[in-house]
């Protein structure tokens, strides 16, 4: 076997120390030094301490939910929020809206070289925070970093591990001709949000994110209406009509929206009006769409309306056993409008 | 509530259509038909075929193991291998160190706009091949679209859920002075892979990933030698030295590695020699490093041996009580050299 006498190794990068440099992706001292000083102290658990391959968590018999999503969003931060409320609360709300209560999440991050410290730290800072307010750990991650022009600052990966309850799996097939179609909160704010900052617009008031954690809603909805809850999806990508044609499409219905009682906000309606957008493709980070039991959709109403990002949930719609894997938004005027999915993007990079 | 009258939305944009396009993560039409033409025939199975926020998975009451990665190399295609199977073995590696037998899968892309369809095609396979062979499930997954020049190419994010076995929790604490230990092959092939094409290097002999899943070797391991397997490490990113070095540290022991016998191919060797690189610090995907009760070394050979990816394992050195923290490599001549961890990058962006 060939010898083992020791060659070169490449320098110490110099440069700016407040800044991640390429040397922070190597799992060597750089990168330990990255984790001590930046990740540990923020999301610091048994866990995460113990510095394996991965983290051993308990878990009851029976079923799991896995989740997983990649934020992109760009810019970083915006009005509301920033990737690392994103990256929380986005992977919990899918948990939740498969009807579990979420519990573990994994970290991935790439890290482009050059991204300001203070930048990171405030995300990580969000990341934590949002964790803790949900109850979740996050129990295991991972870091990577990309030369300068290889990334957009940064994208984090968020997967997560949920527990499922007894009795309760809402989804999206679940749909059933007379339930009532819910929206917990006014539509729209995340969009609009992210696109004034990118697009340097300033509306007349400033817009901001709407990014929550839905899993209280859910768990509300659960205890309280339980199975009469038949389907939940939060609205993000693609907004409230995304998810409708999906729900649709699944459980082969129709859906009907009545126009007027859908809650949009008058700012962000006064810039999708100026920018040619609809609201009701706009992503939301912390709206959930419910499809209940007409019986029920009091009941539910008044749980979602018990939660501050509840507070302006309504009624929009109804299940219909007409035009089936379609949605159709009924005017004023009586006529009706079909609110189909859209081809491609009306604003990229959002989440 | 505001009027939600249609404004007018993107056009479809045009352009290439053998290659990925922003509207691709629209959370649209053009995101279903690529999840429908390209992702869920490769990967499709009950849980996947759902489409849901997430994947309902069975488990056994207990613990799980949960491990995550992103994967960013650079190039996505090298000699033996691409992204694509790193991203399957890598985390199924991580799990199987930890003791775990993998089990299901997440999947989080992001693609760079541009992307040709052929390569993420080929990438998609190697994936779903690798997945096939290793028995673990994709089971929910994700897709970003970020602009050119907004990421390079693609990268991957696996995590893993795995399921621990009674007695069987190797750790690198769990690392005692007498150990034995064991590398599962030649070092090195991985990063010097990478290294040839990404630089346009033409060794002698073409040298190819050696990326691979490792976990029937552990699985063979936990059979047949049980508890005196103290600690398992895959010697990925920084290598067998940074993999050492993180035991030493954490279970406060030394390590001595002997010079002659740690095996490394001669056109590893030859192109390290040019390149003034030390293998011991180049990145594998296909080997691990094991800390074995000393009398129960000569079987986790010989178990090592039985499998085409342990056919070149070797006892490479020991546990010692002194120099706690460090490891050193033992020269022919008597002498020793310490063998650290390096400040920062020998190859980035290799895995």
């Amino acid at each position: 076997m060939a010898s083992l006498a020791s060659g070169p190794v490449c320098p110490l990068p110099r440069g700016d120390h407040d800044r991640v440099q390429l040397g922070h992706g190597s799992g060597g001292k750089m990168s330990a030094r990255l984790l001590r000083e930046h990740f540990l102290p923020r999301f610091g658990n048994a866990h995460l301490d113990r510095l394996g391959d991965g983290a051993v968590v308990p878990v009851e018999g029976g079923e799991i939910v896995l989740s997983t999503d990649t934020f992109v969003v760009s810019p970083l931060e915006f009005p509301g929020g920033n990737i690392g409320h994103l990256a929380v609360h986005g992977t919990v709300n899918d948990l939740a809206m498969m009807g579990a209560t979420p519990r573990y999440l994994s970290a991935g991050f790439v890290l482009e070289e050059g991204l300001p410290f203070d930048v990171m730290d405030r995300i990580l800072d969000a990341m934590a925070a949002a964790a803790t307010a949900a109850g979740v750990a996050v129990v295991t991650g991972d870091t990577k970093v990309v030369d300068r022009g290889k990334a957009d600052g940064m994208f984090v990966n968020t997967t997560g591990v949920g527990i499922l309850h007894d009795g309760f799996r809402p989804g999206p097939t679940g749909a059933r001709p007379g339930d009532a179609v819910l929206v917990s909160g006014p539509l729209g704010r995340h969009g609009m949000a992210v696109m004034a900052v990118r697009e340097g617009f300033s509306f007349e008031s400033e817009i901001l994110s709407d990014t929550a954690n839905l899993a209280p809603l859910v768990d509300g909805l659960r205890t309280r209406v339980g199975a009469a809850v038949h389907v939940l999806r939060d609205a993000t990508r693609g907004g409230v009509a995304s998810a409708l044609n999906e729900i649709a499409g699944a459980a082969g219905v129709g859906v009907e929206l009545d126009d007027g009682v859908v809650p949009v906000p008058g700012p962000v309606q006064a810039a999708c009006e100026m920018l040619g957008l609809d609201p009701l493709y706009v992503a939301n980070e912390g709206v959930l769409v419910a499809f209940v039991e007409a019986g029920a959709a009091p009941r539910a109403l008044e749980v979602l309306r018990g939660f501050p990002e509840g507070a302006g949930a309504a009624v929009v719609g109804r299940v219909v056993a007409e035009h089936e894997g379609m949605v159709v938004l009924r005017t004023g005027l009586g006529g009706t409008r079909v609110v189909d999915m859209l081809p491609g993007d009306q604003l990229p990079r959002i989440c």
